[in-house]
């Protein structure tokens, strides 16, 4: 199926039992890191196939969102489809899940079942509130993961109410918990590689921590003084300056100044000597504490200025700063299709010949390009592979 | 210094380079994964201290940021530094460093250098860019990250043009890169586990590309069409109806309805059986599609009602929902503490009981309390412990 490539997983055998984001984004990063992922469908396929566009009748994103995996249709509702489940873990050094809490033992292939037929297993559970505690039962989208795990409070812009605070546009709590159980994974794997004794563990990530994990030092704040961070829109609390400004274009203009020698010579650039020179400026406390005199002193700059122009000053003082890249900035970015964080990949399915974003890791001597074996494979591609050769079915 | 808890990483030894977020958040994965983390820090101590709010001295956020490590200072603009830094990489399985690309090459620290101390370390290097393509050299910050990587263009609120695209309030660029960092080192470290003959890789994760993997279909569909995924603001174009909502005593509610079953009981609930049983709204396709009148539907029943009647009466039918939680809700929620989400833990050097997150991956048989083995230390805590004890230096 694939030719070793040195891959830091090659030889990981994972079983995904996954739908619509979280689970099977953690087995993506696990396939692309040179795992053997088998996902298994139900026969009507992974929902997530029908969202976003489609192209030939076949799911664009599934090109990306199932690359390196082998596709297995099972009809868990049946007794063959559960003993080929139980007959893939055997194999296997850990499973990926991401049901409702409690599904998998009311169908009978819950952990104990799981390591009756595998001791050895690994069984990563992902949810929306985690697999106990009062809200286990309750059902979880990834907006809920956001808005509880303090993410949406804080994208609100101060002084805004006629518009609720956005999403940051992407399944951002189904993502960070399928990378937390990446690597959870990734390292419970590691902690018995080599040990024949060893006992297959229950792994438990739900998407409302996985958000909170992010919530840096607002926790124990909140704890010792009971202040309760607020939004600052695009702007940066703990780090100034550091803003997203308007240009004379109409565009936006991102600078992040905040470190005593960008500040320098991002103040001498724009003509305020004075601001630079000013003491209460001389360390990031008291910058922050005058954030907004700062920010209007950047922004009269910026408004004079088309935002290319801008930046273009700006980087000739390498001051840190970028103008908001939408998709085809990303797509016809030099340095994006130099590192081939842009690539493109013939996929037979759709047709085409489709750009997709690289691995987000990279290892010495393997190009991004190569770590994408194979794009996002059919519903039940693999069956006769996975059945036959690796299960040795007649 | 600590017992063992059958933590997966046990056992796996570190060394962290690191400075600010993206670096150090890699190895605080790592080291609540059970690995021995040996944080390496100027004199001074990693900048970072100097972030966000103090108590009694100290800095609050870096309880969190800083536990389960040991901290060391070195000098590497010294040989005695050097030497010694050489020492520790020579004794680790893994070293990760986000110094600016080059930098280390010039002190002499570079991978080739590390090599010959250790020919089997693992050596993760987390920049803004990566460390070649154009840009390598371009300073970099966490907001850079956002803006390059795709994320800041999305989450704009469609026509708002009087305020920029808010943050997502969170380091998430930096975040983003040490999460996958942490999970291409845990799995490097897999492969290479038991085998004498293994050669130490460098791994390149960059903020960059981090963010641009959240990026979903967005650009095959772009390679394919042209078309540019427009920000929505707190819509999510691929599921419908999912938005949050005014409420009758101002506060927001985020609503999930997108599947078919739970679209269902929701019209029920407000009373729409006509939008329930309209064909036009069978599916989630045809619902995105009339998203707009989906959304004017809901948003009149919850203005009816105050936030938390709301959610109680969405809750009490199956229907996701979440009011936006503030530090407070996350802190004081029944969920969050009965699932030591949120933990007291004793800060000896803030001299307070503090609030930490839980990892936001659990073991079984292991209580989240119990993977915080201590809080994070005064800069230089572990020189005697590290340098002699580890080092065996007299």
């Amino acid at each position: 199926m694939t030719t070793p490539r040195n891959l830091p997983l090659e030889g990981l055998k994972v079983v995904e039992l996954g739908h619509y984001i979280a689970g099977p984004f953690a087995t993506r990063l696990l396939a692309d890191l040179g795992a053997e992922v088998i996902k298994v469908e139900p026969p009507e396929g992974d929902p997530i196939r029908g969202w976003g566009s489609r192209h030939n009748g076949h799911p664009v994103w599934f090109s990306i969102h199932g690359r390196n995996k082998l596709s297995v249709t099972l009809d868990l509702k049946k007794p063959e489809g559960r003993e080929r489940l139980r007959k893939l873990c055997a194999r296997a050094d850990a499973l990926v899940e991401n049901f409702r809490p409690g599904y998998l033992e009311r169908v009978g292939l819950g952990p104990a079942a799981l390591h009756q037929a595998n001791p050895r297993l690994i069984i990563a559970r992902v949810s929306g509130y985690g697999q106990d505690g009062p809200y286990r039962d309750k059902p979880a989208f990834g907006a809920i993961g956001e808005a509880m795990g303090g993410l949406r409070h804080l994208t609100a812009t101060p002084g805004v109410t006629e518009h609720a605070p956005p999403r940051c546009g992407v399944s951002i709590s189904d993502d960070l918990a399928g990378m937390y159980a990446a690597l959870a994974v990734a390292s419970a794997c590691w902690g018995v590689k080599g040990d024949p004794a060893a006992k297959g563990r229950v792994i438990d990530v739900d998407l409302v921590s996985s958000v909170f994990s992010l919530m840096e030092g607002m926790l124990p704040e909140y704890g010792l003084t009971g202040a309760i961070r607020q939004p600052a829109g695009s702007a940066i609390l703990t780090a100034a300056p550091t803003n997203t400004y308007l240009c004379a274009d109409g565009k936006w203009l991102c600078v992040a100044g905040n470190s005593d020698l960008i500040y320098h010579r991002l103040m001498t650039l724009i003509g305020r000597e004075d601001l630079r020179d000013d003491p209460r400026m001389a360390d990031n406390r008291g910058r922050c504490a005058n954030a907004r005199e700062l920010d209007a002193a950047i922004g009269a700059w910026t408004r004079t200025l088309p935002a290319a122009e801008a930046q273009e000053r700006l980087e000739a003082v390498d001051v840190p700063c970028s103008r908001l890249f939408d998709m085809r900035d990303c797509a016809e970015d030099p340095h994006f299709r130099a590192r081939q964080t842009v690539m493109e990949v013939a996929d037979p399915l759709v047709g085409e010949t489709l750009l997709h974003p690289a691995a987000p890791f990279r290892f010495d001597g393997i190009a991004p390009r190569e770590m994408v074996r194979w794009t996002g494979p059919a519903v039940g591609a693999h069956n006769d592979h996975v059945f036959r050769e690796l299960l040795g079915e007649e």
